[in-house]
């Protein structure tokens, strides 16, 4: 089968690799229809992911149906349309036991990543029935696409992390794919006002077609929080969510808070960042910080079946799996190319 | 009446002062039996609040019998025997509303900060109906104290922030008098481990006293990091509790959580510090920070009439108001002088 490939730092390649098999009872190999690329994805690319071994076959967000299963799988059969969710969960486990799969001793973030993942034509899935969810029916498939990992990573690690509350004033910090799912799914909790940040114009723009009450651009940080003190008259914001994953813009979100209030930081980090606990000891604030479980799946399905929210909008492009190549430097691009989900189809 | 001043940076004195008013119809003036001595009165004198005039009356903490009400106090008279809170809330405002009176817009820590404080015969209390408690029958005059801050400091920012629960593995970084409130307070939920960590020998023998099950003195930030990690056979514990207020000891907090745990921060600090988010983006942990808001009180005064906890056993030293100078000197030299709270007398 053709694979796309980690080959060495900043390298990857369309590689022709073996088609993965049943090693355990509880595995599933999925047949991929349609797969997208993450931000992690450049990570692992950047070298940034030592843990990543060279040759794995990466992404770990995709939709598929199911090819064969193990003797032990008991929710799916073959001919299954699935969703793929990014963490694997063996159920049995302490942490699966208090829902926190994100850290399932014989799973959690691994494909793609410690294992083969999604870009590729097959998958092989272990923990099947703990890993895989129904794509209910009627639902497109660029939506299921988004419930890998974007929408639960967005509601799990921002707005339930930074507990969005009716009447809240909520500021997010990065207007990209992730953001934008942060943006949508904190309307299940009806805040009052809705602070979008970010460098791109064309994605503040976005986020106002998707329930954006302000705009703030932050080229520069000092004036951007500035700008947020104002609107919330001085007192700052109940909930800011960071949504990049850098120094300055974890800056941002703590000189904005409101006694009482909650960052939630959800962008991946490659360094320290300054706490400024000198000002914040007294604050009465909550920091959180969490890679995505992905328990949430179920609710977030029914909320996407009876139309609460469009998270099929956030795919801009679409790309075919002979030009993956091509749909990554998209990607890269991402601002120029105004994109902001691209999907992968299988055809 | 006689009052220790804050007379410049680095300097004290007890000056001969005017006796407080009633200004307002909510106020009392308490005529003061006991008070004590907080590492915060230590910062001011250093220099390192501001906020806080020269010339103000220092302290607050402290125990008396209500000498004057304003019209409108309702739920005290005069002579009754009170527990000041070191914390004024007006009851009305926003944030006392939501139970946050920390950050009482006319209130909040004033006391001893921005209107004088109890190390004088008389204080000036505002909002006394939400910022005075009876002191009940049959308590001690020397737990009483411990109830204006330290107990629901501990209680509060230590202890529930924390979510301390049953079964948990928690460590407490600092054996000081904060440190052992929260000691005391952390076993109301019955954690099953309770690892003490401090710099100072005797403070950790007395933790075993109150509770502590381990105990690690802390002198190689790195080595005590090591030894909890092997106490929690590598997972780390589910809830740290910085009770000191320094880079090295919030560092030591942050690398010893568990996948989900929980960092309180109750220590007071002066700088920022590097959250190290490169390792803990991935970890779901939580970090809160507080200035104790004191609505615990009514509940820690039950625990303390029936005897769960025996908080004036952090009372190690005991001086009049006359020598409280002296008492400033032993509360310098806490670990010299083997002192956790030393009670000052006005007799």
């Amino acid at each position: 089968m053709k694979a796309l490939v980690y080959a060495s730092p900043g390298k990857k390649e369309v590689r022709e690799v073996e088609k993965p098999r049943i090693i355990n009872d509880s595995d599933a190999i999925i047949k991929l229809t349609k797969t997208t690329i993450c931000g992690t994805d450049l990570h692992i690319l950047g070298g940034d992911v030592p843990a990543c071994k060279e040759g794995t076959i990466l992404g770990h967000e995709g939709i598929g149906i199911v090819e064969e299963v193990g003797s032990g799988v008991k929710n799916f059969k073959v001919g299954d349309k699935v969703i793929i969710s990014c963490v694997t969960a063996c159920g049995t486990c302490d942490y699966c036991k208090t829902g926190l799969y994100a850290h399932c001793k014989d799973g959690g973030w691994i494909l793609g990543h410690l294992i083969n993942g999604t870009q590729a034509e097959y998958v092989h899935i272990p923990h099947a029935d703990n890993s895989l969810y129904h794509i209910p029916k009627g639902m497109s498939d660029d939506a299921a696409v988004m419930i890998s990992d974007i929408l639960p990573t967005g509601f799990e690690i921002g707005v339930l992390n930074g507990q969005v509350s009716p009447g809240d004033t909520i500021a997010i910090v990065g207007a990209g794919p992730i953001g934008m799912s942060v943006l949508l799914t904190s309307q299940f909790y009806s805040p009052s006002t809705i602070i979008m940040v970010d460098l791109d114009e064309n994605r503040l723009k976005e986020s106002k077609r998707f329930g954006a009450t302000h705009t703030i651009i932050s080229k520069d940080g000092d004036a951007a929080i500035k700008e947020i003190l104002e609107i919330t008259g001085g007192r700052g914001v109940d909930v800011a969510i960071e949504a990049v994953g850098y120094p300055a813009t974890f800056d941002i979100c703590q000189k904005i808070l409101a006694p009482g209030g909650h960052l939630a930081n959800v962008g991946v980090h490659g360094k320290p960042v300054d706490l400024q606990l000198q000002d914040l000891w007294i604050r009465n604030v909550t920091i959180t910080t969490g890679l995505v479980s992905t328990n949430t799946i179920p609710m977030l399905l029914k909320t996407l079946v009876n139309g609460k929210i469009q998270i099929e909008e956030l795919v801009t492009h679409n790309f075919t799996f002979d030009n993956i190549i091509e749909a990554y430097d998209t990607f890269k691009s991402a601002a120029k190319e105004k994109a902001l989900k691209i999907i992968i189809d299988f055809k």
